[in-house]
């Protein structure tokens, strides 16, 4: 930008300047973000290299997504590889112009099975699946009030406001205060509630049996998103909803394939007609290009994999506890939560960044600071996602390091490493 | 859904209803979609096959964004195969959070250079980027207005709408009446102009240098959507404002990594001030999974052969010129523009849709219909993209099939044709 300045006289204004502004705030919050440049290695999960400058580190990854460790899979790597050598790079065009492939068949097939639906739609991210179905249900649904959890992800409360319509945003997993609220609004009015099963910041699950009562009790459609739950949770890997046996009660189910598939892009599963209807009016939907062929044959080798293997889940719920009991005995504050995520608590952005630094620097341990927006300011936290393929080994590190950086030392001496670090 | 009835008495409701009666609305136009199932094969494009049920029929494409074949381009394949080997299928996270991969960042430091910007930024699509971008700024430029060219594409309608600030939309590439705008708003407000080098539907291009005139006059930021012109136009691909020597008063430039290159994803180019704050501020970019590193290494790779390629370009465009030329002299009204996109006018739903069907059965011909909402009701068309690939036996396999169906059958008999199609 050619920083122009805007009027004349004394109301000079700058666009580069506003957006400086803007700026400095995010920085003066300790809450501007610095990317790692990580570079991963095939079969070596969780290790990995950092890339700063010219120099390769080599690191733990304590914060990725991938739970199982499935985007490093042998199955889905060869479908990947299949899939270029037969249809090749991108798939050319929209759902609708040139861009269904069979992949995207065959894979929309294999979720509407996984979550015994009538239909699946898949979406280039489970983020546009959200903003895409919420906002366009709104629509559909005229009037519609949407009751949405305090806690619930970025996507779905960007659905919700580009939707427009009446909302009610319900105190987290408190059933008395969503049936107060539902009690509130005329029966003959449409409603949807809207609801996470794992809330990936805390590792909190939702009530999903008592919420569908209540969806039953005041005709409420349930729209509940597993996005860090489908792959790791379910005989069959369907979520929490398919292991509590209230899948078939849940009306629109939300997913992804980026994270416990490993792979990229996200879905909604549910009956023919509401999947139809979202394919025929949401613009996040029609005007953009399909999942590169590859991508969409990696998830399908991943979900048929998961489908039929529970080894995978069974060592990550494993490592989980294990690293919960290793940090409470050495008394972190954990956030408590039956999940897989594994929270501690910092409470300070500025801290919570050093801290990671430090640990990234001295420790080869790569764990991002979880800030403001993503956390409540105040509830800053290091996030750790322990995988099958974390080691008792790494643990011990992981739980030494954050020990001496702890208790051993204030603020102070923190920011300096890190500051030395840079 | 389990079709729950809604209220009690005589307002009875019901959700399914509901979707269905929209759905009805879709069909009762003309315009439901019905996908169609495509094999492309590698090397082979743009000969496909369409699978219905069992059996898989060959086909010639005549409707892929993929314009150039990158899609089947041996380097970008060899990329997304290197890097599926060297680091696995997904990145395992956002960008902030262990998704930042060594392609990513490579991949944005080889946009900026093709757009001769600061900085570039991915997003999961070209949609994405728009909606994200446009919706931010207005945020971070208070009281921003926007002007928007009415023939915009929906991802920059849904970027301004969500942004929730003033907008003026302007007469399709009407520099009086854009002009008269912008007189109207005080100089001290915040302005950005947003619109496409290349408009999609009707192959119409901007007169880039004169509204970037207006924009200095009135001192608004400009915004350029070269979505369908990345790759495609410029002694390097970077786009029609690139071959009009005009790139670098442009703002934020707009792009794709799913048609010129043939791969998925998009970004924007633009200061670093500028892509550092949409990078901080917009949840479309910080709250999903990035990229897969293999399909940033097949862009990477697609990028860099068209920046030194003009082989491709060249050849598009004489294959562009030569169906037109066939057209005209078959006398069918083909939309006229200087682009690649070869639009012939039907501005009939039911009939566009019915011309598709037989074209697709009898002739091995595959062209979407392109009706409401893409393009405006009574507009109606056949869009043709021919590529370097299409040979002149292609061409005149179409024209024949197209003046068969034209002249020679009223719309009852390509409806019944179609019927029979189906």
């Amino acid at each position: 930008m050619n920083g122009r300045a805007l009027g004349s006289g004394n109301r000079l204004m700058n666009y580069e300047q506003m957006l400086s502004d803007a700026l400095d705030t995010v920085k003066r919050e300790g809450r501007y973000r610095v990317f790692a440049d990580v570079k991963r290695r095939r079969g070596a999960f969780p290790k990995a290299e950092v890339v700063k400058g010219e120099a390769a580190k080599q690191i733990t990854v304590w914060c990725s997504n991938d739970y199982l460790g499935m985007g490093q899979h042998p199955k889905v790597l060869a479908a990947m590889h299949e899939a270029i050598d037969l249809v090749g790079a991108g798939s050319g065009g929209t759902r609708n112009i040139a861009g269904t492939t069979h992949y995207h068949v065959e894979l929309e097939r294999e979720l509407a099975d996984l979550h015994g639906k009538e239909m699946a739609l898949l979406f280039t991210s489970a983020f546009v699946a959200n903003e895409a179905a919420l906002s366009t249900l709104a629509t559909l649904f005229p009037g519609c009030v949407i009751f949405s959890d305090e806690k619930n992800h970025a996507s779905m409360i960007a659905g919700i406001r580009n939707g427009r319509g009446p909302k009610q945003i319900f105190v987290h997993n408190d059933l008395a205060d969503l049936e107060a609220r539902l009690q509130k609004v005329p029966r003959d009015t449409p409603k949807i509630i809207a609801f996470e099963s794992v809330y990936s910041m805390d590792g909190h699950v939702a009530p999903i049996a008592a919420i569908c009562d209540l969806a039953e009790k005041y005709n409420a459609l349930t729209y509940l998103d597993e996005v860090h739950a489908v792959g790791l949770y379910g005989p069959r890997g369907g979520g929490v909803a398919e292991r509590d046996g209230v899948m078939h009660r849940i009306d629109i189910i939300n997913g992804t394939l980026a994270k416990g598939f490993g792979v990229m892009g996200g879905y909604i599963a549910a009956s023919k007609t509401l999947c139809d209807a979202i394919r025929s009016y949401a613009p996040g939907f029609i005007f953009t290009t399909s999942l590169a062929p590859a991508i969409a044959a990696g998830a399908l080798a991943s979900i048929r994999h998961l489908k039929s293997s529970n080894l995978e889940r069974e060592q990550h719920q494993e490592r989980a506890r294990a690293l919960k009991r290793r940090l409470a005995a050495a008394d972190f504050p954990v956030i408590s939560g039956p999940s897989h995520i594994v929270p501690v608590l910092v409470a300070d952005p500025v801290r919570c960044k050093a801290l990671t630094d430090v640990l990234l620097d001295r420790y080869g341990i790569y764990v991002q600071p979880i800030n403001y927006p993503t956390v409540p300011r105040g509830t800053e936290r290091l996030r750790l996602t322990p995988s099958p393929q974390h080691t008792d080994a790494d643990m011990e590190h992981l739980v030494n390091a954050l020990t001496d950086l702890w208790s051993q030392c204030p603020l102070a001496l923190i920011e300096s490493l890190a500051e030395a670090a840079e």
